[in-house]
């Protein structure tokens, strides 16, 4: 068969794809993310044996920075890793198994993102377009030039830690107010929890078993998708932030595409409709008192064609890449 | 005589350059930004005529976006030539004055001011980094893979109005609480102001005339040079704000160096200090609550080596590079 593996650890979940070279998934599944370092290795030979992929080339995503050795210098939603070689502890639990892969790729997610949505998405032949993961946190993978780019030690796309709010509630990574304390996943439950507490959530609540510290950003979809107000207002002030970053990001860079892509894609256009109306409010161009408005081309915002298994298919295609295939 | 002119239209001043093949500046000007739109042109006409320099490669940078047919679409700190072809009319007032320029090249003044840095100045040979200039406003120009890039219409590296404080000020730009409220030149008058009437700058005060509302950026810097520590406090605070940006950056292109440019650069280690101390505390690791860290490289920050004339130095490269030269 020839195909490749790819692995996506986020914050919450893990999501396994293989996938052939057509770009066509074969076979996937989504475990739960162990919170101890070991029991990662672990799990990947789990995956690799359960999906019964042995020898193939193998990818895998993590919300890490690697250094040039290898070793994870950042990892603020997946600390247990921080420090460890992700890489050769994946390796060394596979050849105890004697399941060693074809070639084996670690990566920053959120940048593998990127690459799957480019070359096998819905990014493929943009220029300039970012790809940002709403996940537990926020990953970026920035395309430049028709190329996903690394920065001089391959740590750019850290957009989920620009600061955006200097009074607001403290990161792991150590900021405080980062764009991804807002328009995660995390930040999506928090604000449905807020409203729960003021009162604004019945129906969110009641999703949730009736307690408000149980709610999630599932729930939240859930009932905008019943036609509920109150959710469908959260998930505006939601949208309202997720905005914010993406304008942040269009203004440095000029984009011509936003791909926002992670497991709140799955909210569809409960989610795109808030964001592209706020983002459209944001981009609006001032005309300084002069009165004369010059409208200005301003970026697409789409959901991400491979869904929230687009950092697992990029990490497939890089493992293509590093066996000299597609 | 091989040289080229370049023009630098500030939100508060105007720098022209006469710079030779190797780079060296062979005469320079400064005069006061004109407030209404037709003057520019006169302006530019008026340098031209001053320097004796008609017949040369002309480059001018001016805050502003334009769009592909050379028309204005955002100047918030130039707001008078929002909408007018800037290149356009200087070039009928050159003609009109029978000074026609070699080549005319019209750009944004923080993309230019990263390319002298990056052709003639302290970013030469980096792979990776930005050049930001601190005036009125803030711009920026981001070197990936060792080019400046555009971005999909030329609009890249809108730094000044990434949004870092929701709860900030309004910006003439139409958002609330962008890095340029902050970190630039009317971002220091304005916190020297506040610590003037809090009583907070006794020396600043009196430098400025004894006027707390008469309080600008430079007699900061002055005050700091005399040793004055509630100044020192002010450039401090100042430096927060600049580290704060240059961190969203670095995490968003993690660049090997940031480069801050711009009138601000006199104030030297009294700016760059602060602004050192602060960065490194931004971008301390977090250990996640392993108590494991992990050293990250981090950018270097700089001064620009062409100080607050690296827009016209760029401009004037630019407009060699139009004829053919450099």
């Amino acid at each position: 068969m020839r195909a490749a593996v790819g692995i996506d650890f986020g914050g919450t979940n893990v999501q396994a794809v293989v996938v052939d070279e057509a770009g066509r998934v074969l076979a996937d599944g989504v475990w739960p993310t162990p919170r101890e370092g070991p029991a990662v290795a672990d799990l990947v030979a789990g995956i690799v044996a359960s999906l019964d992929v042995e020898g193939l080339p193998l990818g895998i995503g993590a919300p890490v920075l690697l250094d040039g050795d290898g070793i994870v210098v950042a990892a603020p939603n997946l600390p247990s890793v921080i420090g460890t070689d992700f890489g050769r502890s994946v390796r060394s639990r596979l050849t105890e198994m004697n399941r060693n892969p074809a070639a084996l790729v670690v990566d920053n997610d959120a940048t593998l993102a990127a690459v799957g949505e480019l070359e096998l998405g819905c990014a493929a032949g943009s220029r300039d377009a970012v790809v940002v993961t709403l996940g537990t946190g926020i990953g970026a993978g920035l395309i430049v030039n028709g190329q996903v780019i690394r920065g001089a030690n391959g740590f750019a796309g850290e957009a989920g830690h620009m600061v955006v709010d200097t009074a607001g509630p403290p990161c792991p990574c150590g900021r405080n107010g980062c764009w991804e304390r807002f328009a995660s996943g995390t930040g999506l439950a928090r604000l449905a929890r807020d409203a729960a507490h003021a009162g604004r959530a019945t129906r969110v609540v009641e999703l949730a078993g009736g307690d408000p510290e149980a709610v999630r950003g599932e729930q939240v979809s859930l009932a905008c998708a019943e036609g509920d107000p109150e959710a469908r207002a959260i998930m505006s002030a939601f949208g309202w932030w997720v905005a914010l970053g993406l304008a942040n990001l269009c203004l440095l860079l000029d984009v011509e595409l936003c791909v926002i892509g992670g497991g709140l894609v799955g909210s569809g256009d409960f989610l795109l409709a808030p964001v592209r109306e706020h983002f459209a409010e944001f981009m609006e161009p001032a005309t300084g008192g002069t009165g004369r408005v010059v409208p200005r081309p301003v970026a697409q915002i789409v959901l991400a064609s491979l869904g929230s298994r687009a950092g697992a298919v990029g990490a497939a295609w890089s493992a293509w890449k590093a066996v000299g295939g597609r």
